[in-house]
């Protein structure tokens, strides 16, 4: 399409040829002159010169001899071009010859659910819902309107999930949590995990990732959480909305996650415990006591961040210790 | 169910009101008149107060107005309780029309297979064995009765396994081990696995886990051995009696882990090191070298626990010893 | 066989009784007179005695009663004759019956697609390639010759790969990317990923673990590249060729990663950094920083090996400090 079509489709300001034909996005390095790309914010204008793009997404006053859409947010913008670039074709509507579905169950219209795929019995699908090949939803569940759950992932029995939700891939929702009454020769008995797990609205849970059930009353995941991929959720977990987990995170069961709380890649959360609204955790923290204030933390036993780095100098502060020691040492000889 | 009739199903004393009508079970907080809690030992007495439950299962001695069903476990005993109040219905026996199931393989009386599962040829499956829809069983495999392969599990050739055994959702066991002949060059070349996986009687195995076959012997997790979801086991490991693994963990190849043992979430084992009997580790301890006494070890190098505690203070000691060296430096200007 | 048979066939030299019939192999502790096993090298020749096994493969010059065959590199031969001794069973050519096969695909000769699975419009298959029960394959993908997809894993839309690669049970290559915009409020809106994955020849991908596609352009991972269980590859990564990632480790998203890099078990390595060729990180690494130099690596913030060993051992270091500080303010008294 035209260039002053898709600025006017975004309803942006344009500078520059609006006659140039877009045909796709890129990245300011690979970008070629059919493509659109974009500048995140001012110190990334450098990476501007040589770039071949047909046109650029840019903040306000950022200079350029490109083509230009100005965006408060070119990020944002630049997403949304990506959308109106790339039209995703919906899965036909209707149910799969080769898909399996019980007695009782109700969907709502345009559903579409792929091949090899099963619902089991009374479990309601909202409409537009799509329901990729090879993935199990089990009996009793509430889905949503326009949510996506991929290709072999699993809904447990009596999960609830609100309106446009996303389930990737290999992930599941819903499984047993890890509770077990253990008795004195050490074995144990696993406990009947009578909850559920309820997921609001705008919830999306990564590829491979899980979502246990609580043994009672639920596991709650509130509107707009996002989490990555290989990221574990124990059993009566709860997570504060618009929280964000990386990948390869777990939470141990019944802690409580606040709201806007970012959690970095690989970290670890015991059971138990509770972070406090707008924590951030760098990448690879652990944490084994609730975090009551917000902040950035990091390191195996969660300190704020500063205190961490400078833990991790102590090798070279024992030397420069050991050598004034040796210092004073040598003068009292 | 009457309160009274339930006490009697559990073989318990009651004392209080035994016409209490028991619909379900809750936690303390949450529970209502018709439901059931438990107060797992006297240091949770005060979360009674205010406890809305209809009847409460607590330790004797433990003083009450809610009509008490007494436990010497509490926890125990309302697991149990959990069982009657929430009886859980069996798949239907049989194969279901859309899965697949191959030549001479065995089925016992009361064996499920759910919709799209497969069995591939020459696999016994004991009776009332449950094998959920899309979950993948290899050639070759034996599998003892009440056990329970979930959602897209899957089961890979000649992978025996014990009777009581429970496969979550997502989990694989016998998948090959990470086994490579590297060239100088540095390219490498697989190693055909021809070992296979023995999971002994009552092991259970997260959702999202792997366990890998060995490269010739066996893989092999003994009775009543409980792991979480996540967690990945190499080839060749050794997993002595009720050990149990919470999620996240990661064990390396040939490893020997022994009885009794408990392995925090988001540990990491190398491979070829041997854990003794009654180790227990804290969520994210990382082990280099063998732990061969029992004890409770923490950190990234698996320190006891509170050599590791210790260790993590070490900034805040430097401090301090800095202060005192200034001081020294300070007296002899 | 008979072991010379055997040797023949390995085109290896032999020392002792070629008669001796080899009907499988096993380890140097378990082997019996029927079994091959081997000796890795000169430092393991003490575990030889007692040995049961029928023949050995050990390197020039170690000296044993048993039949041998020497061979320079023992392991590498011995994983030769494990190919001979246990020839693999092909799947049978075609599409198995209950398998769904899209419009448009394009298969080669030989090519095996198993029960259960499915492959989406306008995807082409390598001849002899192995798609196993319940794989999913997207459309529009490109899979090259000899490749193996097996039970339950997913290769999402448009992603390619080259010839002889593995992707084992439960693994998904194309997964969409952890891209969000975030907003003030704390919302925030997925980012369309309309980028794609290209796996080079002899890519080797483990169970349970998963490879985001770009947000543009494509993650790539080269040619001979092997990686392990519950791997997370975040979008837009590069890995170089013949790099191995043991089990459990997360590469956030964009990050580039050297070639012949060795890539311990659960480490994390952030997003937007790189690794030089030829770096190796121990077990349990996190890297935030890129590391330019090769070398080994250790610790939660990627010290020098030696660095951290002798950073682990700060506390014993300063109770030495303590007491010489003591020392010094005692003798002023």
């Amino acid at each position: 399409m035209r260039l002053d079509e898709l600025a006017a489709a975004l309803g942006a300001s344009l500078e520059g040829d609006g006659a140039v034909e877009i045909k796709g996005a890129a990245s300011l390095e690979s970008a070629g002159p059919a493509e659109l790309t974009f500048v995140r914010d001012a110190k990334h204008v450098s990476r501007l010169s040589g770039c071949q793009a047909g046109a650029v997404v840019a903040p306000a006053g950022m200079e350029t001899d490109h083509p230009v859409i100005r965006a408060e947010n070119p990020f944002h913008l630049f997403s949304l071009a990506l959308e109106i670039l790339y039209p995703q074709a919906r899965p036909a509507a209707g149910t799969h010859p080769s898909a399996w579905v019980g007695e009782g169950v109700e969907l709502g219209d345009g559903v579409s659910i792929g091949p090899q795929a099963s619902v089991e019995a009374g479990t309601r699908i909202g409409k537009n819902s799509v329901i990729k090949a090879g993935a199990r939803i089990g009996a009793g569940c509430v889905i949503g309107q326009d949510c996506h759950i991929h290709e072999n992932a699993v809904i447990m029995d009596r999960v609830s999930m609100g309106d446009r939700c996303i389930i990737h891939p290999l992930c599941v929702v819903g499984s047993d949590g890890f509770g077990l009454v253990r008795f004195e020769d050490g074995s144990s008995r696993k406990i009947l995990h009578i909850g559920d797990v309820r997921l609001e609205d705008d919830v999306e849970i990564g590829a491979c990732s899980s979502v246990d059930r609580a043994m009672l009353g639920s596991t709650l995941i509130k509107r707009g959480v996002k989490i990555d991929n290989q990221v574990q959720v124990g059993h009566n977990v709860v997570i504060g909305e618009n929280t964000v987990i990386a990948g390869c995170a777990g939470i141990g069961g019944s802690t409580i996650v606040g709201k806007n709380v970012m959690i970095g890649g690989a970290s670890a959360i015991s059971d138990h415990v509770q972070l406090a609204d707008g924590v951030m955790m760098a990448g690879m923290t652990g944490v084994y006591t609730s975090l009551k204030e917000p902040g950035v933390y990091a390191g195996p036993m969660a300190m704020k961040n500063m205190e961490f780095k400078r833990f991790m100098l102590s090798g070279r502060r024992l030397e420069k210790l050991e050598a004034r020691i040796k210092k004073i040492e040598k003068e009292k000889e």
